[in-house]
This record gives C-alpha cells, structure tokens and sequence, in this order.
C-alpha cells in the first residue's frame, strides 16, 4: 500500500471512467471511498471492480463530482448544501460555465473545479485504472472567492493520483482547451473527412504525415459532439481566425499564378513559417524548453521479435532512447523505426547498429 | 554487392538528396552512374560520396532528372534531344504540369515520369542515403504515348530501390498528392499557426494529440511553398471544400445554442462522424485493409535502458509488437509506451508485463 495526502472518506458522485479511476487510485492508498451513481447497474460495476463501498456516508472530506459537463454545475450545488464540511471538486472539461453557474451559491468557496486531462478513446468503469492520471496534466481551475485550504486538498488528490498540476482561471483553462485540444481535434476530423470520397488508390499514397495528422480523427463523435458543444464559444473564437486565414490562401491558391503570385506565395509561405513557430512552442519531455534531439532511422524487417532486437542492441551500446516511433506506408515488409537520441550520442549509435547489421537510414540533425 | 535489374550507364542530373541517393543506390549494385549539377560544388561533393563519376556520359541507358519542379520540364526535354536513345525520367512532385509540357516533344515517348516519395525534412546530397527509398511509395505516371518498354525500365529503377511501385495518371497523381499530403500540410501549419501567439501556460495541457496533428508544422517553408505552388489548382480544389465545410462549422459554433442547437450540433458530429469514416480509409501495413490493434499502455520510468527492458521483455514473452509509440506530456518523469498487438495476444502481454513488474495501464480492445 502507497501511502497518500488525501485524507478520506471519499464520496465518487459518479462511476464512469474517471470516478471509478479516482477511486481505484484511493482505494490502493487505503482510502476510504463511498461510490455514487445515477445508473445502479454503474454503480454496481464499480462497486464490483472493488473501487469503494455502495453505503451512504454521512460526512465525506471530499466529494468527487464525475457526472457529465452539462449536469456537473447542478450535482456540485446539492454537494456543496448536503455535506456542508466536505471539499468538492469535479472532473469536467469546461471550466467557466460551471463556475458561473455555482457563483452564487453560499457555499462555493469550499467548490474547487478540477479538469484531469485523461480522456481517452474509452468510456465507462471497465476501462478505468488506477494509473490513468500518471503523467497527465491535473488543471485545477480556482478562482478568488475559493478557500485557499480547500485548493491544498485537491492539489493533494491531483498528486496522490500521479498527475502534474497545473493552476489557472476557469477563462483561461477553456481558452486553452479550445487551442490545444478541441481546435485540434476538429481539424483532423475535417482533413480526415476530405478522403471519404477518395479513390483506394489514392490513399495508397497516405505517408506517415497524413497518419499523424488525421490520428486523433478516430474519436469518438458522440463524445466529442458534447465537448465541442460545452466550449463552443472558446472554440468559435479560435475556428474564426484559422477560418479567414484558410480563406485568405485558398483565395491565394485559386487566383491567376502569372499575375499574384508574389503575394499569393507569400501567403503561403507565411502560413508555412508561422506553423514553424507555433509548433515549435509546444513544450518537451520534462516541460522545458522543446528539445531536439538526434534522428537516426532503421530498417527494420517485419519478423517477430526484430524491434525487441533492435532494443535490446541499442541497450547493449548505452544509448539511452529519448523518443521512438515507427513509420509504416503500405505493401511493405520493411518499417522505418525513427530512434531519437540525443544529438552528441547519434553517431555513436549509427557506428553501433551498423557494426550490428542493421540498415542505419542517414539521420538528420534535427 | 546486390544485384540489380538497371543497367547503366546512368546520368543523374541534379545531385541533391533524390538524385545523389538513386545514385548511391546505383553504385552499390555495380552500375555505373554519372552525375550532373548546374552547381559544381553540389556535383563535386556527390562525388565525394562516393556517388559516380563527373566525366560526361556518351550514351546513358537511362537518364533521371532530379531538379527543382519549375526547370524539370526543360532539362528533361534537353536529355531526350541529346541523347538520343535513353529512357528519361524524373522526380518532381508534380507530374500534370510537366506532362504537359513535354506533350508536344517529337521524343515524349521516352519520357516516363516519376515520383519517388521519400522527401524528409532535408535536403542536398549530403544527406542521402542509398535506402532512402526502401519501403516508400514510387509513383510511375505514363501517359497514352509513353512507350511501355521504357515504363519497364523506369519500374526496375523503382523496384531496385526497394521502393513500391505505384501507377496512376499524371493527373490522378497530382490530385492524390493534394489529398494525401499537400492539403494535410498546410492544415497542419495552419493549426500550428494558432500557437504562436498563446501563453506558455496555455501549451503545458498540449497533449499527444495536438503533438501529432502539429508534427509535420515543422516542414521547410521554403521547400513546401515551391511544392503548394506547383500544384496550386488541386491543392485549391480540396481546400476550397474543406474551407466550405469549416465556414458552416463556425457558423454553428457561433450561433445561439439555444435556437438552434440541433442543427448545429447535427453540423458538428457530422464532421467528427465523417472523419471516422475517411481516416478508416488509410491503408495499413502491408497494403491490406487497415489493421484494428489492441492497445496495451506501459508506464516506463524515464531512465536509460527501462524501454529496452521493456522491448526485451516483450521478446521474451514471445509477442510480436505490431506498432508502437511513446506518449509525453510536460514535466513529467514517466513516459506512457502504447504497444499495438494483435487483439488475441493483448491479455497474455499484460498479464506477461504486470508480472515482471510493469504498471500496466488497462488495454483498449480497439
């Protein structure tokens, strides 16, 4: 049993994937946890995953409320009034409207909001976990009128479940959400949705650009139809200004090349240039500064156990892996395994695997 | 020394990172190759590399042009006058432009044209490789008046690469490139582009997903504006619809949630709906129908040699990784590996992996 800062009993309003994952987590650590739910038949998952008791509790110290966004504001209220020492906190992606909504409430100082940014392709108490949240930012999303000792109790329940916190006002975590998430995310379905209509024989020509770019295109829509909606106003906001700058280049791309083309190449490369930029902001492993690390590319057949080879050989000459993917395109039996390194220890590891046999594609700098 | 099926000799004209590493290819196998640059630096260090001669070829087998897009047609109309019996090709990224500049060429039906996709995010000889190519699509554009025997000899040029074989109309091509990759680039940059002015406490919730649709925002301006430009019409074409399509998005968004939720809503999940169903699409390895893995999530310590552990462990457990990626986000000192499976083999790799120890996060059955 890991020893933990929260203090229990617990009451999980809430038996979906992130409740039930909260109270695994709790559960390991010797928490006392109570489960509620709407649905019995929830509940009673849950309660069989052994994530906590189906009695009532008369006086939780935290209430976790994991309800979805569009009840959440309304289940933390009758909390907040029936367990008048408890902390509660919930679990929602939207942040502002619940806060809204609760700010009139006599008790909203003991309300901290919550967002463990978590989610995945997957729902419901059978997929939780107690490790959800290992890695994962914990946004906790207080605001002037919350109890500062009641924000040091849910920081403690962010860090107990593994998760790095992260503070900000409820404005500015939506905003954010919108940029890095939601924005993101309705992009790819849009470039997926372009190849509905495409020949297979086209597609046969989809590299690993396009993989990446449409990954996240697999989403659930129903799921995401709710999120979208819950932050439309964020997300209209951004969609706006990458709307009129996609008008701008298609108007670029569409108009006579002999007689524009200096300004409808500088829109392009503009769009370019500033994409660099942009991406070049998303912070690296550890949150620092983004780190570029070395590239070195390998053949690798497609045997059983050639990847564990190639692992273990690379352990063998020291090399610590800082990053790794694999590149597929279609009808081959050969993948592109992309090793990055840091930079100083790239030609010691090219000298390495081909001293070893294996194919070392030329790596780049970067 | 490998055999292979080109015969030489062959003239490569432009030793940048295509040409210098068909000729490296070349040159491994025995055949005896020529080069060629407008530049005598670049000529002269594709000759350090060991990539051919620069004395002037009399009578070349085969001809490949691998300049920029803009001169292409004109070099390859020169080669085809002056020598008077090779196969000519090239590897512009475009092929309709160039087609139809040379349809009026008394010699066209030697001309095959071609392209190699294998671009990364370098270029000059300095960073070709002579398996560049291995594992990549080969786009072979003929048209009616291509002679087939030269098609032939431009299919082992590909085939001698390792690269796989694709034939489609010089517009087909084109139109493919737009879909697959050109269109995916710029929404990429563009996505990317909506980062440049947020705080940096924005992008510490950037998660994988945003890592992935922003990967490619990392291209070369310079190169990507000639590529966009070149194939201008098909690129406005598919942008013009999705330009379309995110105008009646936002629109959604913008409206009032309470008049008309419904049909907006309706808007949303039809794109997230229809996203599903083109990303579907993309072939998977090996150029069948796309492969559906079971996702199993390790969490590995981020210390030298714990993802060769973990690599080896799986060889020993006997399973086969089928793909595989690592998940960051910031400021965290654990890494989530999600190792793709055949769905048969998810539950013995976990329960193989949680008894040497991993913390395994539950598998999705996807």
């Amino acid at each position: 049993m890991e020893a933990l800062l929260t203090h229990g009993p617990v009451l999980i309003i809430g038996t979906g994937l992130l409740g039930t994952s909260i109270a695994l987590r709790l559960r390991r650590g010797g928490v006392v946890v109570h489960l509620q739910d709407s649905s019995p038949v929830a509940a009673g998952l849950a309660h069989d995953l052994d994530a906590g008791s189906l009695e009532p509790v008369d006086n939780p110290a935290i209430v976790v409320v994991a309800v979805p966004p569009d009840v959440t504001a309304r289940v933390v209220a009758r909390a907040l009034t029936e367990f008048p020492s408890a902390v509660v906190t919930d679990v929602a992606s939207v942040k502002a409207t619940v806060a809204d909504a609760l700010a009139s409430h006599p008790q909203v100082s003991r309300y901290v909001g919550s967002h463990p940014m978590a989610g995945r392709e997957r729902s419901g108490a059978i997929a939780a976990d107690a490790d959800l949240f290992v890695g994962r930012p914990w946004v906790i999303a207080a605001t002037s009128t919350t109890d500062p000792q009641a924000v040091k109790v849910i920081r403690s329940l962010a860090t107990d479940m593994g998760a790095a916190v992260v503070t900000m006002s409820p404005e500015n975590h939506d905003h954010a959400v919108a940029v890095v998430s939601h924005v993101p995310q309705l992009m790819s379905s849009l470039v997926a949705a372009t190849l509905e209509s495409e020949s297979a024989y086209s597609l046969e020509l989809a590299g690993q650009g396009l993989r990446d770019v449409t990954r996240i295109a697999h989403s659930d829509p129903m799921l995401w139809t709710s999120i979208v909606n819950g932050n439309r106003n964020e997300i209209a906001r951004v969609l706006r200004g990458l709307y009129e700058r996609l008008g701008l280049l298609v108007d670029a791309l569409e108009s006579d090349a002999s007689q524009t083309s200096n300004t409808g190449l500088h829109i392009v490369s503009g769009v370019l240039a500033d994409g660099n930029t942009g991406v070049s902001r998303i912070p690296g492993k550890h949150g620092g500064a983004p780190a570029y690390y070395a590239e070195v590319i390998v053949l690798v057949p497609d045997k059983p156990g050639e990847l564990g080879r190639l692992f273990s050989e690379i352990g063998d000459i020291g090399i610590n892996i800082e990053d790794f993917s694999l590149e597929h395109s279609a009808a081959q039996s050969v993948g592109r395994a992309l090793v990055m390194v840091e930079p100083a220890k790239a030609v010691d590891l090219e000298s390495g695997l081909s001293k070893r046999g294996w194919r070392v594609v030329t790596s780049s700098g970067k």
